[in-house]
């Protein structure tokens, strides 16, 4: 894993940045050099070699899936007005929206440029998924959005989201990987719709460690979707279990901006256990790592081949702790 | 030339935008039911018919280069602020700057996506030519946004802006148009200058005309520029010529911001007319037209098969009136 996160680091620190106009090309420095946990291009490689490939010729391809999830980053966190990311003020905060906007479209124009340094062969396939997957995602961001204006989203709409906005893009990494390496493509559908399980399991556990992760393990306040109003699955999942005065509760936490963030946290909370949200998010996930492994068994390779690759989903979901 | 803009219409019309989310694709379709001249995706077919390829292969990237610039007009009118773009609101104005971000950001996805629809054997050549312009279209609005706060901006630093800004897109939709064609390297190249250079003399011509043009002729008021605050080259060649007097009036007219905006244009005005800023950029573009003509008498072709995409370019710069 080391390995295959310096391969990445070193590709993505020799991508020229250092020139002019300064005030375009530096807040893109600033964005990539606040790391992140590069989930998206380990996918890429690690999918390379599941299916026999050239760590090499897939290398640019993971760096540009990258750029592009910092890209996609860049510009949500201007529409979400979010302060910070990574601990580090946004592109928007410390230069301002013009800069965040503009910044961002070059990010997005870098991103397409490296996805396409794959083999003449494999050019084709891999430029029809990533602009199917850009497509997808700015869907999800919409619909996001949306979502904040409507009380009446239901669970199935908000997992179509989450699956546009954050699952599509580790399902077509992971295929991009599969495709350089020339696995068939019935393969290559089956580590689609793999990354995409996961990609759900992923953000449901998301969701659920706002409210229930430890403030220091996960390195967020416990509750921020809450203060935000953000309507996660929790809360979905809760307003559909909820009897009339639950739901009386919820929508009344949400929409009183008298309320402190603490008490706000703790009237949503108890909402929440009292209808053992928790344990239906576990479940939820559970079931979605079970579908995730159906695909996985189904991949016409030998099961050692497939390991590095499960065991990476397994850390993700945090399984193996 | 009608036959173009009809194959040209017909194809961004049949591009499917009445789909969800609606709040995504409806600001899309309302940009480019705004029309337009399409003056790039002409470009790009006349460069592919005097090269003697198929109008058909040429189709999908010339409608894709021509999806390319509407984006760049969405955004730029985020970040310029600006309230109208072809005498109707800007999608900032009529939606929300959010919706505008991120209904650019698809629509520059669907470009990419049209521009990747060439014939397997052109692919790779057509979109690094993309890519290199997004990323000089993005380097040029930067550099034009840097310059609002320069007082010092010299004629070559505006004339390098420009030729980003707005003279390479043109001058890669000419090369798209002969790379399809499959015209020799050296031809490509040619064709790439020309376009460069008419791009150069067209953005002097829309300065010029902001000034000296009819209103009636030319839709917009007369002065929108100086209102505007705008830097153009008749605005820097003035100054550059400016004695100590001329150019504290010129730098007084656009600072003061209690005139009225006839009075401004007026005293500017007559600063330009004093210095005869007028003539200078006529002999201008004439220049850059002669340099434009000498890369065309270059191309290896019969005068005939020239001889549409020469008649359009001085049709753009008004050269038959």
């Amino acid at each position: 894993m080391d390995n295959y996160l310096k391969m990445i680091g070193q590709y993505l620190d020799d991508i020229p940045l250092t020139k002019e106009p300064r005030n375009l090309y530096e807040p893109v420095a600033y964005c990539l050099a606040n790391g992140g946990k590069r989930i998206r291009p380990v996918m890429t490689l690690l999918a390379c070699k599941m299916f026999g490939g050239n760590l090499k010729e897939a290398l640019p391809a993971a760096a540009g899936l990258e750029l592009f999830h910092n890209f996609t980053l860049l510009h949500d966190d201007i529409m979400d007005d979010a302060p910070i990311r990574r601990n580090k003020p946004t592109v928007h905060e410390q230069w301002n929206a013009n800069t965040a906007i503009l910044s961002g479209d070059v990010l997005f124009a870098i991103s397409s440029q490296h996805v396409s340094k794959v083999p003449d062969a494999h050019l084709r396939p891999v430029l029809d998924l990533f602009y199917q997957t850009v497509t997808e995602v700015c869907e999800g961001q919409q619909y996001d959005m949306d979502f904040e204006n409507r009380h009446d989203v239901s669970e199935e709409e908000y997992l179509e989201m989450i699956r546009l906005k954050t699952a599509v893009l580790p399902a077509a990494c992971l295929k991009t990987g599969a495709i350089v390496a020339g696995a068939p493509a019935a393969d290559q559908e089956l580590v689609y719709r793999f990354g995409e399980l996961i990609g759900l399991a992923f953000q449901l556990r998301d969701d659920w460690l706002d409210v229930y992760g430890d403030l220091e393990a996960f390195g967020k306040k416990t509750g921020g979707d809450i203060v935000a109003n953000k309507k996660t699955w929790l809360y979905i999942k809760a307003l559909d279990k909820a009897d009339k005065q639950q739901q009386e509760n919820l929508i009344k936490a949400f929409s009183d901006e008298s309320l402190e963030d603490d008490e706000k946290i703790r009237l949503v909370t108890s909402v929440y256990d009292e209808l053992n949200i928790s344990d239906d998010a576990q479940q939820k996930m559970k079931e979605y790592y079970a579908l995730a492994s159906v695909k996985m068994d189904r991949i016409d390779l030998p099961g050692e081949q497939k390991s590095e690759l499960i065991a990476y989903a397994d850390q993700l979901l945090n399984r193996n702790k």
